[in-house]
């Protein structure tokens, strides 16, 4: 009996956020992982990808596999990104720096949220080779939000991601309950010295500090116009995130979108809508290759994305289990969840007789015949 | 660390139920929280809303939203109105004016019980202002029912809510195992004088009370011809409570009533019958505009609404929701869950691209495929 | 307040079993529960009741109900019978003959077991005015089988139920651990003094007493030859009990079979089985009027009984539930127990628009999609 | 009361399974019973059968029964085998000897894994008369594997099972986290004396010993050709065990296999594919009888076995239930556990009207109409 190495310890992407359960603050954790009111879309976004059965192809040599894709014209080392999230330097110290790092160390793409913790100038200095996107909110002072984009743009960020599912925010019940407020030592990064745009998520109010920011500062009107707005001045291609109706997508492209993000805003909006994964292959079928089609929303293994691409997705991002990975040791906690998540990719392409992305067939996937 | 403002208590309507399930007494909970038999269908009540998924749009401009309709011709502030339920002073000493008052202030509909612990004329004179409907049961002594009718009529009731699924009552089996009785202090308003029709839901006979004082009061031989009877002597239009076939919709606008209200009597009359929303779809379809649709059962938060809307119904109407609301704390705790629900329509509505309610449109929801 | 009478004790046929599992020994009570193997089909006989929804009419006048019928040419003042369960004395000391008086008392439909702890004699003298059916295990020594059935014709019992899915019997786990064997002081009292007929059941042999009595004595050769055989010496109509399927059913119809029970023996035969309920339509809809239909397995309420009326079966017949009742109180017990299914199935009759058994409609069920 | 004789011990498989839960040590207990990541295919593959539901047909004459069959032309007892499976001496002593005599003494099929902890040679010696089938696994280096294949074949094995969905092995977590080892008094005894081969299992790495074994010492380029050059130095049929997809096994067909195993590994490989029995009979449809067609998979009562045998499968094979009884008492162990499953497959053929194996008629089995 030989000695062994000390115990392997994350084996799954459930093991970190067991991990996170445990340490992280219970202000912090309930904002991180709620959904909306009761949180049936939440499960579902989960649960969903367990009705759709792969039927795997053998005896196709698999001994060399490519991961990598073209993103937005970019390659990419392979087909899972980084979804934006708010606030990430409640999970660790080095907050959006650190995603964005692991991020360019591993060749995926980080999108910013608006609502970082650290500034666009900051991320971009931190993870200047990582391919980076901004993620747009858009603010009743358009001066304030054109100043961002442009900033972003400057910054070297490569795509606007324009958040259309959020005109407000959803009711998490637990931030209300616990009148979540962001800690006092941190602040919306993008808006230092522009006073509630800076500082108002840290004010309750009795309610939801976060809920409250965005009902007095984000624009309820926004709309298809604001597309093409953004477009009236900025070079940046432009991304939809959170369209779940082929409609919308079709429309989405008539105003010029070069890509959607199929999404449900991680069921923090509406409880009730669909998953995400059950949109995916009707909004395909729509939009055809007419624009890149990406998807977010309760992808947790590698079986969850090979689904997803069979489905039409080009490319997925992780939200939650970043800030996992995250809140385990920053950088490397966020690398350790990707190459899980990338390795299990790349094992149940081996196993389902895939070589490449491009590879992955269609009929991969049997749909259930019901939507329950 | 600024000091925080008191908890936030109430988050949704579950959480008014989780405080009732506290305070009321055992006799007065199992009577209202009650479905008939093995529940099944009170169950089924709730849960089928979460068959139905919603399909939002985005980039529709929802910063200007407008929640009123009218309802039978006149203006209501939100399509949530108060549902009749029997002897409302067991759970406030307000009981009914309390709800009619609630009602009164937000602009809503308050249906008043035949059987209820206040008078005709007492919640009247509470709720002047008030929208208010008269709930009917017709008793075997028809000069008795046809002096309510003319009694609620000029009291200023301007509708009449026939209930056609109560020939006699289900079996609710803790009010037999509790040999529910209407407690001593209290007595069937409406009833005053009338010997047996005041005070026989005042005796259990070893069963439940309520269920004896139905078999021997109603009328079990309740048919359509009684829809022509009432008629005969009375202007109010008729709103017939407790459909759920499409034929019975279509016969009963034969019979010149006014409105359907789809209801299984919040599952308390035959268990096993579908649930609510599961039959307004094909109601709707028959019927099309030749009358109007409501629909109760089920109802607990702000999307079940929008599904029902979006499924055929211009109103929904709350039972136990809002007595657990009186329970709480009478008119205030009745406005808190009507504000509370109207609250999470408005959101729901503006989460899926509709400002009003007439742009909520039919493809918001998708339909299971199966019933189960 | 006035003193209240004693509790009321039993309000649903569950009461009934949940006292059973109190007070029977364990060697009864698993005998009497347990279903084939790992009684999937069990669970399913009950549960799949669930899966049928009511649609319920209205405005029926319901106030006279008659839930008469006739069966075989005979007045049956409700369609709920007694199906043939073996060895009642193991639940109450007065075993068939309670039952079968139960059933006098009540008006309906006694099934006597072949495998009876009283005689054929013994339960036509107890209860004479009974409608009793006589129910036919054949065994190899075919003399022995047929003076059975003579005895139970001159006894004036009027249908020979022939028990067509047992040629053996099923493995039922908890009979094999517990190594049941028949109480000594009982015995098959229809082969008294016939050596291994009456006795072998009291012989576990390690494994299932009535397993052992059954492999080594029933023919195992049972075909529709025996059928024919039967009616060369036989004057009384024959039904059969057993079928599962719409062919059988056809055949059974060509071999002289006066009517039909569909059943899987109380999921004891072979898990796995359709549960009755989801194959009774399709065999209605095979031999329409060309022979009564009854059906049994996992009937336990009012609305069971009201969805196989509409779904094709005359009548049904309850196995566990009798003796459940006997359990609690002999004659008497059995009397409550379908006194109070009488009075639900009324009740689910009233509050459905059904004012007798041949008015109840078709579409009162709505049949689920899919099996599961 | 005649005293009893001993407790009859095990009634059904999973008392086998639940006894090896108690005795085996916990790296060979997880080992055995993992299946891949998540599990969800391991659930399914048991749970699956419960969708099928069996139609019985009655009165067929079913006092002999034969349950015999020729599979690759050759007389099996029962259409009952097992599956190759590696390393059982963690199991019992005996071991790959053990089950294979079982095989022996009830005349079915064994085969033998490439895994094995008995060399070919002894297995062939202790169990000469069993029909024996070698299974296969493709290393890098081909002369290796060639020389394995020449002694199976020598040693009179009959047929070539060739493993088609294990280029690679599938990710078993508890085996990570285990870091699961061959017990260093084992070894992979169809190589000894070849280095790594031989031993490499036995390392850990800080991960799965034997996924490392597999990664390192496995063919991942194993592809169509490989059958075509088996072919080339082997006159054993050959047979693809591991295919899910119809036209994987049609192109199987051409390539000139003699049989497909539909199987999933035992859900060991990648989870989320499809459950073997929701496969079968797509596949059956598609090949017809062009080759003989075995499933593995989640079998583990004799209405399993009849519910393949109905949807196209010739014979079943039994993976971890073999081990369970080996765990219990050696050969004696999966001699029982055989002989049990038998005559479960006896008695559910007699209570469904079927006499032979070719009697079992196609639609014995009611297939459900959505996946889930
Ligand atoms: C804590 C948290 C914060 C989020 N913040 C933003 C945000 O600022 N902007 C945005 O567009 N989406 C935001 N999202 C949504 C994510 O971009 C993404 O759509 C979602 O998290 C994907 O689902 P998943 O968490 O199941 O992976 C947030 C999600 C979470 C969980
Ligand atoms: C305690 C209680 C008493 C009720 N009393 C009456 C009544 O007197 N008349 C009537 O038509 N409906 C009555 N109902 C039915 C309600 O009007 C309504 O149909 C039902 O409560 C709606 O379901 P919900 O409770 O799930 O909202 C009663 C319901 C409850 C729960
Ligand atoms: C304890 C028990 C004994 C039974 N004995 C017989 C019998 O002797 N002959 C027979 O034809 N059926 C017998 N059956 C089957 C019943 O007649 C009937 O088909 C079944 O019990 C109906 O299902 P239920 O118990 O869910 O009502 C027996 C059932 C049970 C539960
Ligand atoms: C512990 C274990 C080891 C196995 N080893 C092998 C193997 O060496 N070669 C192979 O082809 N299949 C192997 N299998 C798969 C089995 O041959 C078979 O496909 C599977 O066990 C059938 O599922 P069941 O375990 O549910 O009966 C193994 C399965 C188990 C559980």
């Amino acid at each position: 009996m030989e000695s062994k190495p000390s115990k392997p310890s994350m084996t799954c992407l459930a093991d970190f956020e067991d991990h996170a359960y445990q340490i992280l603050p219970r202000n912090a954790l309930d904002y991180y992982r709620s959904g909306a009111d009761h949180m049936q879309t939440l499960k579902d976004n989960r649960r969903a990808y367990q009705r759709y059965r792969i039927s795997p192809k053998m005896l196709v040599d698999v001994s060399k596999r490519d991961l990598s894709t073209r993103i937005m014209g970019k390659r990419v080392e392979f087909p899972i990104g980084i979804a934006p999230t708010a606030m990430q330097r409640m999970a660790h110290p080095d907050g959006e720096c650190a995603s964005a790092r692991a991020a360019q160390e591993l060749g995926t793409i980080f999108i910013m949220s608006t609502l970082s913790t650290s500034s666009i100038e900051e991320v971009a200095q931190a993870a200047p080779q990582a391919t980076k996107w901004f993620q747009l909110y858009i603010y009743k002072d358009r001066e304030v939000t054109k100043k961002l984009v442009l900033r972003a743009e400057k910054a070297g960020f490569k795509a606007l991601v324009l958040t259309v599912d959020a005109p407000y925010f959803g009711r998490r019940l637990a931030d209300v309950r616990n009148q979540f407020e962001l800690p006092s030592h941190l602040r919306m990064a993008n808006f230092v010295g522009l006073g509630d745009l800076e500082t108002k998520a840290g004010q309750s109010g009795g309610g939801s500090g976060i809920n409250n920011y965005v009902a007095s500062l984000f624009d309820q009107s926004l709309s298809w116009q604001d597309v093409a707005w953004l477009k009236s001045f900025s070079q940046l291609p432009i991304i939809l995130k959170g369209i779940l109706r082929a409609d919308d997508a079709l429309t989405g492209i008539q105003y010029g979108a070069s890509a959607i993000i199929v999404s449900n805003h991680g069921a923090r909006q509406l409880d009730g809508v669909l998953a995400t994964i059950d949109v995916l292959s009707s909004i395909k079928e729509a939009v055809g290759d007419r624009c890149e089609l990406y998807l977010d929303g309760g992808v947790t293994q590698g079986t969850d994305v090979l689904k997803a691409l069979a489905l039409g997705a080009k490319m997925v991002f992780l939200g939650r289990p970043v800030i996992w990975g995250l809140a385990h040791s920053g950088q490397s906690g966020v690398e350790q969840t990707l190459r899980l998540i990338k390795g299990e990719l790349d094992s149940a392409m081996a196993l389902s007789g895939c070589t490449t992305l491009k590879s992955v067939y269609q009929d991969l996937v049997i749909c259930p015949k019901s939507l329950m």
